[in-house]
């Protein structure tokens, strides 16, 4: 159960197979810098390239092919007082029609919390002069090695994982992925400060950050990401389009409920048809990500 | 300002024009009964036929095309101590290889709320005896006579509404509505006690109700269904993939957001990129209905 | 096996249910005029409203909801000697992020036929002095009344047929639509000089018709349009996206391999899979239309 | 100019950066054995895995990122007197509602050629004794290295070509690949002896080949798969729903269109609107193809 503080020195564009930069054992927890979305650092240096780039890979002693990693996100604090966003909403999220009228994009920059708990736009447009939604720190982009010895870009994501985008990955969740290779090969960046659903308009507040996480190994096989808060299990499909991400998110669900909580097909519809919630994590990258949610009150684990 | 009793006789499974069964003025409140998707009223006696029949049409006088017509939904009182869901999952949100794996269909029997609010599955299956979800009526299907004498079957739904299934169109909601033909003509029906997001076993908790809904005309132009709650503003389209259900919803979100609150495009999307939320209304209906939401909180009326 | 002259003077915007504008008897032909798809006339005269005027509704004696009617078409003859179609490219068939270098929406005007059989651009662009396709003249949107008594635009299409824009709907095709009215309820118009796959400038090249075709009624029930050329027979899907359309199109040809042709599923599987072709008959409209076809020569009527 | 010969001892299940199995020139033809989709050889005999193992790849000298290759596809010789097809029909193509009705998944055997030029199925269901469909051999999949360094399964495709399944990647037709990686890194496999459109029941008939292809490197840049026929010029769009995999082949389309023959985005939209062909290369692999396609009769190089 020992914790390690990792300073990276170098980073990656995609997520596969690549010589671990550091060894961690079931249980242990990690400390480590995260760059931005763009490569920039906690003293806003540009040390890495876009999409994305990624800190790891963590080889996790005793995670093999089959096996299940959670990763519990303890901690993600900015490490410097700014982040940005772009602007405007994305193609994906418009009516075709309405493109054309769309302004140009342009870079924001965001102050962060402080002592606050929120964030501000810096040169705030008229009306929203007084907007500070809350710091809500999440992780847009994590994961493990796929399948096979495939690589994927950290703009996108897949059974393995990746930029998901999804508002839930924050502190106080426990993240699950389907492990492929041996060790895991675990990566990690692309911290947000805020973000609202969908990822809209194609960033969350990009910054730097320094995250804690802490790893176990489960000796069972899932197919998607899962994860679990206080409150919930959720279940991640992604795809496109939303419908397919949807579908693996429900079914990678059914599953669970088989297998922890004694439902067979037809009892899962019942609680689910009453009860299931969806979230849209990302509906920009090349990979939409769709969540699927159930409150624990509702479950009675077998 | 009066209040309306009106008790149908005759249903309808399209949403058309057609011979208005009552005029009402701007600002009166209409109470009236509503049969189960299947046509069975409150003494589960079968008097219309699927899919969905209506109670109306309503004509709302002053109404004319190109305004909005708001539907305040003051109360939707279950009329039957019963409502029926069908399982297993719809091939909607499953994986289509594992469809072959879905057990037959069923139609089962919930039991409705007396004094307890909740809903409660007749002959619960294994690991669901203890399962009593809240009672929260919504209705399914409700809307005006869409543009150009078009007429839809109640199975769908589109800019005029119809068969959306989302969960906030419950008490406390004011949905708005693009009128298109004089008197807006407004059908309302399909009550469901309970259903989770998606309508992903096919159904609500399908029952009958006593809905009771308060009419005003608005001299504004609006292209999709838009909402209020106590909390939140928001939109909702309608179509398939549920990527398109989306790109309606935000860009109707958009436009409300520079018509009502001042913000211009680019504004709109630093306020929405960091706080929007979307719900998946149904994803099972031949359109799929997708809502753009946002908390009033972040809102400044201009 | 009369043949009936019918010179409209009304025009209609939906296809559903109305005032019948002359009955036919099983095995007539009509001969009929119709305007083009903004409502130009043979004089270029404006004589009706926009999407696709539609002549009709034709009732056909004997026809009732569960049979087939088919339509042959006989001829279709340009009754004017220009037509007109829109650039640039439709936004659904362009990469979002290519859609904001997209040039303004433009009228363009084609010289039509003569005695050369081809088409000509009128002020043509630098590049297509010599672009002179052939006249192939076809039917954009026809159809029957759809089921329920609902009412549909003739900018889109079901499986009542409507705005399905397919090629293949050419003089020498027999199209079959599925009955849901007494008298079937039969509407044609749109007729286009030619067009590409998809319609993917939003129109053929438009103009008014015109049009010969012959009815017959058959005793038997399809679920979603077919047609029959001399050398193929077809089915027909409209939805969106495109791949939902497929899949309709496709369980249909299924369907059909089955009723006429003796092979069972797995049969059908082994012929469609190395022998079936798909045609995009629009990606533009609100449903998109795809066609299943098979070449007659690998099937054995039984 | 020269020949060469190479007998793969090692295949590959991801298209990604390996060390390359031999160097070519600038204008070199290749001659090489591939297995079948499963992995059998000429001899029936399993030398690889699933899924479409590789042979490859081939370091082409003068190829360099931001380069196109081209691929003439000289011969496609089947080795092996029999291929192999599943049935029925892919979940991808059939109406969710049909997927229960399906019956279990077979593999069949098929008869391939010999001097008669077609294939026949061995022990044919009723009403399939005389299908005789002519042998058309195409490779199923072949492709570059990515962008990145990023590895994708056989199973799947994108911009740097992979398995698109595509019945037109056929003797005579020369396929151009966007060059990522220095030397290209080009591999094919996963010949087919026959194939409809689609690739509907999941495979063609799967078979080994001798393949003789020729490259040259082109100092230009594309962004998606392109090809040439006798006829023909067609590009190619990989991705899901089918309606994203049109939007890049038409907006790659309409780059080629600008840049060899000299149409702006108008001129182009005028004649793609009355000429284009729109192809369904697949319908089945977690990508969908869609090739876009226009007879070079209509087009004069500048």
């Amino acid at each position: 159960m020992a914790t390690h503080h990792f300073h990276p020195t170098r980073y990656f564009n995609v997520i596969g197979t690549a010589e671990p930069c550091l060894h961690l054992a079931d249980g242990d927890t990690l400390v480590t810098d995260t760059v931005d979305a763009s490569g920039l650092d906690a003293h806003d240096v540009a040390v890495a390239e876009r999409p994305n780039p990624m800190t790891g890979p963590f080889f996790i002693e005793g995670a093999e092919p089959g096996d299940t990693l959670t990763v519990r996100i303890d901690r993600l604090t900015p490490s410097r007082a700014t982040g940005w966003t772009m602007s405007p909403l994305a193609f994906t999220v418009l009516d075709p029609a309405a493109i054309p009228d769309r302004p140009a994009m342009q870079r924001a920059v965001w102050e962060i919390g402080g002592n606050t708990g929120t964030v501000r736009l810096r040169d705030a447009p008229k009306g929203l002069e007084d907007f500070t939604p809350p710091l809500q720190p999440m992780i847009g982009c994590f994961g493990v090695a796929p399948a096979r010895g495939q690589a994927f870009s950290t703009a996108t994501s897949a059974q393995n994982g990746g930029n998901m985008d999804y508002r839930l990955f924050a502190p106080g969740t426990t993240a699950w992925f389907p492990v492929s290779a041996p060790g895991a090969l675990f990566y990690l960046g692309d911290g947000h400060a805020c973000q609202g659903d969908g990822e809209i308009v194609g960033t969350g507040i990009e910054t730097s950050f320094e995250m804690e996480v802490t790893f176990h190994v489960l000796k069972r096989t899932i197919l998607w990401p899962r994860g679990e808060t206080m409150e919930d299990i959720f279940t991640v499909g992604n795809a496109r389009p939303l419908d397919q991400a949807l579908q693996h998110a429900t079914t990678e669900m059914v599953r669970w409920l088989g297998e922890d909580y004694g439902l067979d097909a037809r009892a899962a519809s019942h609680l689910m048809g009453q009860v299931v919630c969806y979230d849209v994590g990302n509906v920009f990258n090349p990979a939409f990500t769709v969540g699927c949610r159930i409150a624990k009150r509702w479950l009675r684990p077998v």
